[in-house]
């Protein structure tokens, strides 16, 4: 590779290049951003130009780093100018969607789990990736460049994991998009609750309300193009508060509880 | 106060005494345990002497913390052998059949609002209480000597809040029953997920499942004596779900978002 072009130079996009710096990519960085953004990273070393898009179509790696909206956006655009050997990638948190706007082109989808409480590319630091997962989402035959860009992503630190677009998309459903909304509706239910006396409460709310506080703003297009998956199990978790509500009083609930450790522990096991 | 009497030396009732000693009092501190904590009580130092319910029932202050299900059956024996001026707390997590079942004692329900992931003795230590809130919950006329005990409790390091037991009730049902119960419906709507992919996923997720490893044996007792101030906040978080779910694709959800967002907020102010 002689070019990246990253277009969204934000958290992921500054520390997608800024990663690359630090392990040793010699070749040319390229910028599609804002005015303002490209005038900070040019500042800050993150790249070493800024472009259009059609500009930045011609790299040897294109890497959609915007929120989905505008990847879904970007793709009919680089129908239409990317370069007959361009590779192209994205960090979009769906895979569906984009997946079926990418066909034609030269693309693997991708969904690096990293990120921080504010985004930005203010926030951008080369060890973001470091032994996180890095999920590659081929739909259909894997490209035969799929290798080369799973060892870019092993060369900045990440940790390379295969799913297709619709398992990706469901499993997201579960271990993300459903605690989301879990924490949102508590948050809701409680809302109606801030008159309740003003003692100071514990580590557990504390922790079941911090997703809650998620911006908005990111969520609008993770919601809007995996709706179909998420439905599903928001049902199944208004199934569970409402046999957990139902056996409150009997000795049934003691088995429903011991499922629920079983699955925490083992989830937890999962995650470290 | 020339002798206290600890019913149930786990961690609370240990951590308790701990506390008084570092606290300089000077009295007797009587335990009423199994015979194997009482001997490991008295090995540590933490207690004076091992006694049955009925001869620690002539301490000055008697303190029960012992799950709930044992304090309701301890406070008709009181009922009967407490001397004329023993005073009677405990450490029960809801409040309104305790105080129901305390009736005609010399009695002030508490509730300390501190803990750790594991229980028993063992885990006593004189700083548990240390800047954590401890409500006192007076049914009807506030006794005479409720003073006396919140300025024990402050001098073992505790911070004193007042609630009735129908406040307190409605209060833990709200910020840490509900919240115990939405993390226990997640770990069983994720349950059969279990094959999933094996990637590790976010702290997000290890944060919602936190709760959900909470053992039974603490919450039987907690769930059986709050049901009714606990249904109508699990119909109302089923009804938060069900909305997010109809509005999911829908411009309506960034109002609930904010709103959830401001809860989330506001709540965490408090807690800090």
């Amino acid at each position: 590779l002689q070019s990246v072009a990253i277009v969204g130079v934000g958290l992921i996009g500054g520390s997608f290049a800024l990663a690359l710096r630090r392990a040793g990519f010699g070749g040319e960085i390229w910028g599609v951003s804002s005015a303002l953004t490209i005038e900070k990273a040019l500042e800050k070393q993150i790249i070493d130009r800024g472009l259009t898009l059609e500009a930045a179509a011609r790299a040897d790696l294109v890497f959609l780093a915007t929120p989905i909206g505008t990847i879904l956006e970007s793709l009919p655009h680089l129908q239409r100018c990317a370069g007959p050997n361009t590779l192209i990638t994205d960090a979009g948190s769906t895979k569906r969607q984009i997946a079926e706007r990418a066909r034609g082109l030269r693309f693997l989808g991708g969904h690096p789990m990293a990120g921080k409480e504010t985004s930005g590319l203010e926030q951008a630091e080369p060890g973001l990736f470091d032994g996180r997962p890095w999920i590659l989402t081929p739909e259909g035959p894997v490209p035969d460049w799929a290798d080369q860009l799973a060892d870019l992503l092993t060369g900045i630190g990440a940790r390379v994991h295969w799913m297709s677009p619709p398992e990706h998309d469901r499993w997201v459903a579960a271990c993300s998009h459903l605690p989301q909304l879990t924490s949102t509706a508590l948050a809701l239910a409680l809302s109606r609750f801030q008159d309740a006396p003003s003692v100071p409460s514990g580590p557990g709310l504390r922790d079941m309300l911090r997703l809650a506080e998620s911006p908005w703003d990111l969520w609008r297009d993770i919601l809007a193009t995996n709706a179909d998956e998420v439905k599903p199990m928001l049902d199944r978790c208004i199934e569970e508060l409402g046999i957990l509500r139902e056996t409150l009083e009997k000795p049934d609930l003691a088995n429903s509880w011991e499922e629920a450790r079983r699955t925490a522990v083992s989830l937890r096991y999962r995650n470290s």
